[in-house]
């Protein structure tokens, strides 16, 4: 099937969520593949792959922009987190998206709100632990998200790994008839992954920042050379420490569980190993991660 | 549109939530209204008048029948509750039914399971105080039935009032397509609300059990003639417990909030009153209620 959607076409503005869906069904029921990018604006290089991706795959993409309240704790960013509507606008004009769904927060936590979609397993660590009710919030706003748009296919970055392992963990369990896809982690040219939150970085808090990505490299290496999990994970927080950042956590799990490779037991086969972490450089928390080789 | 379905139409019986989901796509493509029961088997006639009003204004009918085992507290009636299926296929066979959706424990809850749903609000009180993860289960079970039957509108009955309040919440918040309909409890001729639970009462027990919907009807006359609240609760507990019955509660709440009319200010407006009860008699739990005139 050719794809009928083409850069000229101008975007749709969609902020009511039962219109929203109304015009997903009608286009599935003419038989179109939909694509569903879910942002929450701020968009940067690394979302331009996942819209890429969609429009490769699919025949009509929507992207939603929404900064989801429930998933920011309380003495997080939600305030300050970069909106940059007409800038995003812009960026997704020329890619070919047919929808922007931009829902309110009225809109997509209705008076009396009351559910929250909650995934243990998966969620209960790192982030988890980290942010406690973040996932909760990712969980609840992907779920809601996913029936305004009940797309063929939604698109997510790898940077945000755990959350992508709970939002797959929670679509199979719902019976979610949407495919989860997870694409690669875009980098600037030093290796920093593509995030909204990097320019909260000052300029010398940016030079540094690119030692996340070395230390996730470095960890592959002694990987490969068959170091111990626990050993390489030590030198990685030392060096990090030493060059000013405070480690929330940096460990290699499996990453469909989440959990790390030492509390697995030797004989555990089929593991993918993936190093996960999250760093704060003053006032900025970065996190990052990297799929290891099965041993 | 003329109704598609007679009586004389054959059972389709479909157990994988996949292939369910893509029956019911079907039929909505093709521009017909479907209807789902959700049921736990052991049917009776409240099931029936619950058919019946899909069956009414809905093209294609779908009933389910699944015993949801996370609903169930781990000292509750799970392992001993009916399961009648040959008669229930019998029961629905001459209703019009078009398929009948009897997916497994596995096949709803995929290994590695990790998603509850989580209604706060209108199931914090009563039967989620007694059954504490009862509506989280119900909730859950619920989010996953509709995706495999996304029907146009599912049918509850009234009887479990306190759980088709839980359901409106959870289907409003998590924007799902399906319309909510809650049908009215149906009785037997002495007035005990139609249960499947209600085969676990020895003959003794089920000739006092109507006492319980006397307690409705007498609490509802006494809230007609202007007595206060927390009168009427005392008596109706009083004379169940004279009765022989425990009653875990007997109370007058907002019957969209659950919250006890007694908490309510004063001056609070446009409540819908309704009576909500829980008695046991021996090992066997019954739950009745009745809406009550506003004030």
């Amino acid at each position: 099937m050719n794809s009928p959607h083409t850069p000229t076409q101008p975007l749709v503005f969609e902020s009511d969520p039962v219109a929203m869906r109304a015009r997903v069904a009608e286009a599935l029921r003419g038989g179109l593949r939909v694509g569903f990018v879910p942002t929450m604006g701020a968009l940067h290089a690394g979302h331009d792959s996942l819209v890429a991706r969609a429009t490769g795959e699919c025949d009509a993409v929507a992207v939603s922009i929404f900064v989801n309240p429930t998933q920011f704790g309380p003495r997080e960013d939600y305030s300050r987190y970069p909106r940059t509507f007409e800038a995003d606008c812009g960026r997704l004009r020329p890619l070919g998206v047919r929808w922007v769904f931009t829902p309110s927060v009225e809109g997509m936590y209705p008076a009396g709100d009351a559910t929250r979609v909650h995934v243990a397993g998966p969620a209960d660590r790192w982030e988890g632990a980290f942010r406690p009710g973040h996932f909760d919030g990712v969980a609840t706003v992907v779920a809601k998200l996913l029936s305004a748009v009940p797309a063929t296919k939604a698109y997510f970055g790898e940077k945000d790994w755990q959350q992508s392992a709970v939002i797959r963990r929670m679509a199979a369990d719902l019976l979610l008839p949407t495919e989860i896809v997870v694409c690669p982690t875009v980098r600037e040219a030093d290796g920093l992954a593509m995030s909204s939150r990097n320019v909260y970085l000052s300029a010398p808090e940016r030079s540094r920042a690119a030692a996340i990505a070395r230390s996730l490299e470095r960890g592959s290496e002694l990987w490969d050379r068959g170091v111990e999990a626990g050993e390489i994970e030590r030198a990685a927080r030392e060096s990090l420490v030493e060059l000013g950042f405070e480690v929330d956590y940096w460990s290699i799990v499996c990453e469909d569980s989440l959990v790390p490779v030492v509390e697995l037991p030797a004989a555990a086969g089929g593991v993918r190993p993936r190093i996960i972490t999250a760093c704060r450089l003053g006032s900025t928390r970065l996190i990052d991660n990297r799929g290891l080789s099965p041993r």
